[in-house]
Order: C-alpha cells, then sequence, then structure tokens
C-alpha cells in the first residue's frame, strides 16, 4: 500500500472534508462559477456517463422512451398544482429577461418538469388507446440550494426523470413500483454495488404534489443516510391542474393517473461515499472507466506494458496504460490509487525477467500479487468480477451491521448518532417525527413488516428507518 | 403509393409549411410553451439518440473526452472577449433572480461556451505535458432567436460543443479540421446520407471571437443552404482573455491555441429538408429508430407479422410491428409512410397463402414486391444497406444538378434563386457580399481551387459557394 493519507482528510476525523478532497484530488469534479453549480470533468463524466448508460438501458426495456421537453418554463405552469408550486417556489432560478429586452411573463428554468410534461400530456392523449404513455427524459435541472455540496446537492444537477400517464390507480403504482425495483434498485445494487433500503416516504418528506413518493436509501461511508432515487405516484393531481384527460373505452371521458420518478448525478457522490476509503475512491468495475490501469515501472518495460493492455482490450476491459516512465513510480501509483481504478498492473523489468506482472486489487485494500503473464488475462477478468462482487458485499455488511433495531425515539436519536435506527412507526408518529427533526434526524423511509412498500400512510405495524442525512 | 398530400402542404408549393406539416404529422416535435422553445418526441428525439451516438463515437475516436460545464455564466465571463460578447449580446437569456431573492451579479444562459471553459483550461492547464487538452459536451443552450424555426433554429436546442487547447496554431488548425472532416462530414455522409459542401467562412460570417470558422453546407430540397456544423480556429483570443497558459518544455510561459467546435439538433432539421417529399419524411436507415415496420393486414396475420419481426430483430435491425388490425390498414399505412420507416412489410391473408410478404421500400418511390418468406430476411437486409447507399446518391445528384457555375454577382443572384452558385471569389468580394446580402444570399463558404481549405482570408483563385439559406 501506498501512503496518500496526506493529501486527503481522514474519513473518520472528516467525512465530508474528505468527500470534498477526494473529488478534486481524483478530478471527479470542481465549483462552478455561479454559486453552488458543478463542473464535472472527465473522470467524473465517465462514470455517469457508464451509468447513465446501464440505467437508460433499463428504462427503455420498461418500454418508456426518451422525449425532450423544454428548458424553461412558464412561471403560471407552475401555479397550477398548489402544493407543487409551494414546495418548488423558494428553490426557481428566474429568466427576466432576454434579447435584450424584459419578458411579459418571467420563465422559471425547469427544478424538475412534471408541470410542463403534463402540458403535452394533455394534449397528446386522447383515448385509452393512448395509455399508458411512459415517457423519460435525460436533462438538466435547477434548483437554488443554500447548502450546496459538489454532486450531492449542486445548484444545476443532471439526471433523468420519468414522466407517465395511466388509465388507473393501480396501473399507476404497479409502474412506479416496478421502476424502483426493476431499474433503480437493480442499478444501485448490481451496477454501483450499493445496497439499498426500499420504501415509503412519510407524509412530510413527500416529494411536492405526490400522493405517495418511494425511495431507495443507502448509506454513506459514516453512517448517514443519501436519497439515492425517487418514485412517485402523482394521483390525479397533475392531471386535474393540466386537464390530462381519455376517452375510455365505454366513451367515457376519465382524468388520467400519473407518476414520475427521478435518479440524478447524486448517485455518483452516493458511489464516492459508499465505496470510498481513506486512500481515495474505489470504483466498481460496472461504472469504472478506467478498469485496469497498466503501469510501466520503467522505460524498458513500455512494449510490455501495452501489450498487455492490448490483450485485456480485446477481453472487452477498459484499460489505460501509464507509460510516463519518466515520472517517479510512487507518485503515479498513488495517482491510480485516489482514482479508484479497480485493477493496477504494475510491469517493470524485474517483474518481466521473472515473465511475471503484479496485479495490486484497489478493492480488496490493495492487496499484490505476482502473477504469470500467460494467466495474467484470466486471472484480471476474474478479479473484475469478484471485486464488483466484493464491494457490494462489504458494503451490505457494514449496512446490516451498522442498523440498530430500537423501539423509542431516544434509543433512535442515540443509534442514529453512529448509523441508522429501525424502529415501529408507532412509536415515532407525527410528532416523534419532529422531536427527531430537533437532533437532525428524519424518518428516511416506512416499510411493511415483510420489508414491502406500505400502499397506505396509516398502515399498522410499519417499521421505519431513521437517520442523519446528506 | 398512397395518397397522403392531403396532409401534407405540397414542398413545390410551400417548402417551409411543409416542413412544419411533416414535424407536426410525423410526431418529430412540438412548439414549446416559451416562444421558439421545442418539445421533441419520442420519434424525433429516436433519430437525435441514434445521431448522437453516430457523432459520439468518432468524437471520442479523436482522442477527447466528454465533459459538463455548468449551464449559468456569470455576466462578465462573457464581456472578456470584445468580440464574442458583441455578437452573443444581442441573444442572451439573463438570470436575474433565483432563490427568491435577486443575483449579486446576473447570470446568462449559455449561449456556447467557450468562457466557461476558457476558466477552467487555464486551471487545468500547466505544462506542456498537459497539451493538448481535448473536450467535449453534450448539452442544451440558449439562444434568444427572432425567427425561430422547430429543429433550425430554436431559442433552446441541444448540441455537442467540443473544446480543446493546443500548443501551436498548427495543432489547433489540425485538430480543427480533424473534426470537420472525419467527424462531421463522415457522420453527415456515411449516417446522414447528406451530401455536404466543406469550406471556410467569410470573415462577416465567422464565429464570433473565432480566427477562422469552417463549415459544412448541405442543399435542402428547396435548393437552399442550410449550415450542418462548424469547427473553429480561436487562435489565442480566448487564451488572452482567459489566461490559458503553459509552461513550454523549454520552461517558457506560452498562451495556448483554443478551438471550438459544434453540431446540433439541426441536423435532425436537415435530414428533414434533404431527405422529405411530399408523403412525409425519409429516414436514412443508419439513424431510422424503426427501420422495418411489418404491418398486419388483418387478425389471422398478427401471429405472422410478429414472427418476421422476430427474424428481423435477431438481425440486428430495429423492427416495429403494426398489428392494430381494427383499424384501418389505409390510414396505418400512411402513417408509417409519414413517418419515413425505410422498410414496410405487409402481412395479409393472401400473401400467406401464397408464402410472401409484400416489401414496400420508402426511400425508392414506395416501389412494392411480393417476396418468399423464405427469403425475406435476407432480401430486408440487403434493401437496407442499399436504400442507405441510394438515398446519398439521390441527393448528391440533386446538389450536383443545382449548383450553377457563374462568373458575375448578377449570375449568381439568378441561380440562388433555385439552388446555389459558385463563383470566383474574386468576382465578389467584401463589396459583393453587401450586394448579395440585399437579395437575401450569403457566402456560404470558400474553397481552394482543389477543393480543399483555405488558410487564409485573401488567398487567390478562391470559389464560394452562395446561396439563400436556413
Amino acid at each position: 500500500m501506498t501512503a496518500t493519507r496526506s493529501v486527503l482528510a481522514a474519513q473518520a476525523t472528516d467525512f465530508p472534508r474528505w468527500f470534498q478532497d477526494v473529488i478534486s484530488k481524483a478530478e471527479l469534479a470542481d465549483n462552478g462559477p455561479v454559486r453552488g453549480t458543478m463542473v464535472v470533468r472527465p473522470y467524473g463524466y465517465g462514470i455517469w456517463e457508464l451509468l447513465q448508460e446501464a440505467m437508460n438501458r433499463r428504462i427503455k426495456a420498461t418500454g418508456a422512451q426518451n422525449a425532450y421537453f423544454p428548458l424553461l418554463i412558464p412561471e403560471s405552469y407552475l401555479q397550477r398544482e398548489a402544493e407543487h408550486v409551494e414546495g418548488f417556489s423558494p428553490e426557481l432560478a428566474v429568466v427576466t429577461h432576454a434579447g435584450g429586452k424584459q419578458l411579459e411573463e418571467p420563465a422559471v428554468i425547469r427544478p424538475t418538469s412534471e408541470t410542463v410534461v403534463g402540458e403535452y400530456l394533455a394534449k397528446w392523449i386522447q383515448s385509452y388507446r393512448d395509455l399508458p404513455l411512459l415517457l423519460n427524459q435525460w436533462a438538466n435541472v435547477v434548483r437554488w440550494e443554500l447548502r450546496p455540496r459538489l454532486f450531492l446537492r449542486t445548484t444545476e444537477f443532471l439526471w433523468q426523470e420519468g414522466h407517465t400517464a395511466h388509465a388507473s390507480a393501480e396501473d399507476a403504482r404497479a409502474f412506479a413500483t416496478k421502476i424502483l425495483y426493476d431499474v433503480y434498485r437493480q442499478v444501485m445494487v448490481d451496477v454501483l454495488a450499493i445496497p439499498v433500503v426500499v420504501g415509503r416516504k412519510t407524509r412530510r418528506e413527500r416529494f411536492a404534489g405526490a400522493v405517495n413518493t418511494m425511495t431507495l436509501e443507502a448509506m454513506t461511508g459514516d453512517g448517514k443516510a443519501l436519497q439515492m432515487g425517487t418514485s412517485h405516484e402523482l394521483g390525479q393531481n397533475f392531471a386535474r391542474a393540466f386537464d390530462i384527460g381519455y376517452l375510455s373505452s365505454e366513451g367515457r371521458r376519465e382524468l388520467a393517473w400519473t407518476t414520475s420518478w427521478g435518479s440524478s448525478t447524486r448517485m455518483v457522490g452516493g458511489l464516492i461515499m459508499v465505496h470510498g476509503d481513506d486512500n481515495g475512491l474505489r470504483v466498481p468495475p460496472a461504472v469504472a472507466p478506467v478498469q485496469v490501469v497498466v503501469l510501466a515501472v520503467k522505460d524498458e518495460a513500455i512494449t510490455a506494458a501495452h501489450a498487455i493492455a492490448d490483450e485485456l482490450t480485446a477481453e472487452g476491459l477498459r484499460v489505460t496504460v501509464d507509460d510516463r516512465a519518466d515520472q517517479p513510480f510512487g507518485r503515479r501509483a498513488v495517482n491510480w490509487e485516489l482514482k479508484g481504478v479497480p485493477i493496477r498492473i504494475e510491469v517493470g523489468p524485474r517483474d518481466l525477467a521473472a515473465n511475471n506482472a503484479t496485479v495490486v486489487r484497489r478493492l480488496r485494500d490493495s492487496a499484490k500479487t505476482a502473477v504469470n503473464l500467460t494467466e495474467l488475462t484470466a486471472h484480471v477478468v476474474n478479479a473484475i468480477e469478484a471485486d464488483q462482487t466484493h464491494l457490494l458485499a462489504e458494503a451490505t455488511a457494514r449496512q446490516t451491521a451498522r442498523i440498530t433495531t430500537v423501539s423509542t425515539v431516544d434509543e433512535a436519536v442515540d443509534a442514529a448518532a453512529t448509523g441508522w435506527a429501525r424502529i415501529p412507526y408507532d412509536a415515532v408518529g407525527e410528532q416523534g417525527e419532529d422531536r427527531l427533526g430537533e437532533s437532525g434526524i428524519t424518518v428516511r423511509c416506512l416499510q411493511r413488516p415483510d420489508g414491502g412498500l406500505p400502499v397506505e400512510d396509516n398502515e399498522p405495524d410499519l417499521t421505519a428507518y431513521v437517520a442523519r442525512s446528506y
């Protein structure tokens, strides 16, 4: 192991500072010039692209189609849904001037697109034959944040937002739930190697305008919660506000039932906070822009390094050669460690003389093994696969260990100092949420006794997960 | 052929109206609620996604990496490059209020990102080892348009913008030229089946802040010109404004040389205008979201239609089944024709009795052939490939036929009434550009006698292409 502790704050000492340091040193992102905005650098964007691809493929598999709605929304649109405008008004960025003139009606930069999408759903949907209508868009949105933090809460962020319309409440619920489990949870668990607790939000944590918000919560390295994605049943709230109606097969005019669901660049923040360690980032192989770096220790090893890289690339791996043999080896190794590249292959004259290369597995405490060149490709392919699984197992074990089952709010407050608490929701209630709030703790989500999703706010015997959160 | 003329204006009568009609009837896009904005519907977005993928792959092959810069740029950034701010000021959308307060410094929505990228290039580039730095981003931009037109000139549009920094003028020029030929021209010709004339812009048509703008111009169905993409040498203008410097290998501090290059959703407008006919859109197979539609004429043919579709899908084609046998066949056929799906396979009970299907080739005047089911897949695979080539050949032949070689500005004005004129630039000059301008005609680009790119404004014996344009 190489000592990189000097360039990063230690996680145990100052986790938020460590997070900032990693983002900067691993060249993931920079602060933008307008307060709260973010510049995503190529390495960070490379992770986002792979994540986006995995998400997009699964969204399309549900039958949803991509489209694109405008960035600018007339201010009056937001006012049509009372809770929605109340929730988003404080965060809006407003364009008052354009083309050298004051606009007759100010336009807001979308904070989310339910309103503008609603307007077009109303136009496009005529009959029950047009339902369900399943749309998704990849876009940027702007929400003016008081306490911005790179990737987690930026004034502008990138996301996908899905918007669907259905003929019945049941169909809408089934689809919102399908997105939650078959798209979001799959990507988080199988691709990002992040275990998530899936549940229903309490009324106060609900999306502005929704009748039900379902969430996926991850546990960060410091035991807090991070909301990784949400899926909303909007009931007929937006259908009423935008007149999204259809002619039923019986010839009656009915209002549609809509859903919306979103996941964003915040997931990259989750990846950093869940998997990173004191030596830097650790990227799950499935979204690693560089899965393997081949380091030529000295000039004499450059040809061999490229040959190894070619063979691994031919296996479908994403490989980079670091042949800057004129620069100090230690510094280069630390740099790749910081960037969390899963596999580092070090090739030096001594290794080559023994027909070997040294394989360093970042996701296994940087364990080093000398591997014969004839077996190297197979070894690396296996390691990549095993380490993706290992990362999930490690995060799952930590999450399990740091969830404490308690029975009173006071115990929950204690437990939330270092992890999450699981508590009967009957022991919390709306008053309990207030008391938790005083300690900076929120109910992250509610589950049925079997871990399933509640479909009503007031179901008996619900379990609440409570925690501090980012 | 099915008669669809009734739903679209005829191209010969009113080409701009035809263009609007096609966009609406083929469900490509709608006007957005804020003037000049656009809602891209799933079918239009599907074309864009395929185009984007083809472009993105080639951009990455040049070594450029994707990144993401903020939507909002401090107003002061634009003012640092004098020509740039002069060019873009009239088109800016300005955010003056956010989070319920007036901003201390207004932020503009990016009309293009040279300024904000320049600020970060300056930060990231230290030494000659960091050069060239090759970045690209896929993003939305806003330019307040006086005369908006869907896809061609919308207030908000989607595009990619590349930004690179180099150690020498020669290296910058070589890269900007590589993008022009190896990325843009390749995508336009090989993917969109659109022939383009490649040349240098005159000084007055140059990008605000560039020392050289290179362009690719396509000819629309009504003989006008459409700028499909541009690549700019920015000299040291932005390097000076944002202090993008580096330490040379000799240890001297030098200013970098930068480039930028962009292509947008306007290309989808080009596709419509170049390939469409009186029956609607005609989509090149390479970017067709649906390459083949299999139409079940009646209920009895639905099973067979799905079997055919499965076989074609297994060949890697993008296939849809239209099994709405309860709806009129003629209307469905017209709809697919309008949408420009390259191959329509009609399957009815009579066809099946003869072990046949009817193949209708949209890109070959909807020629119909009865094809034996055993040969159907091979037939369609060949047709798809041949029709992509055919479409390019057709567009190339029209372009060639409608370019008139002339020797005076008066002749050029005449020729530009129905097509383009080729004229010695010596016969035009800056005064000639004024005279052309009075007739709504511009110099689209300049070429050397061998068709190559001029590297100076005042080279002798240049040829000018002049035309009306969208």
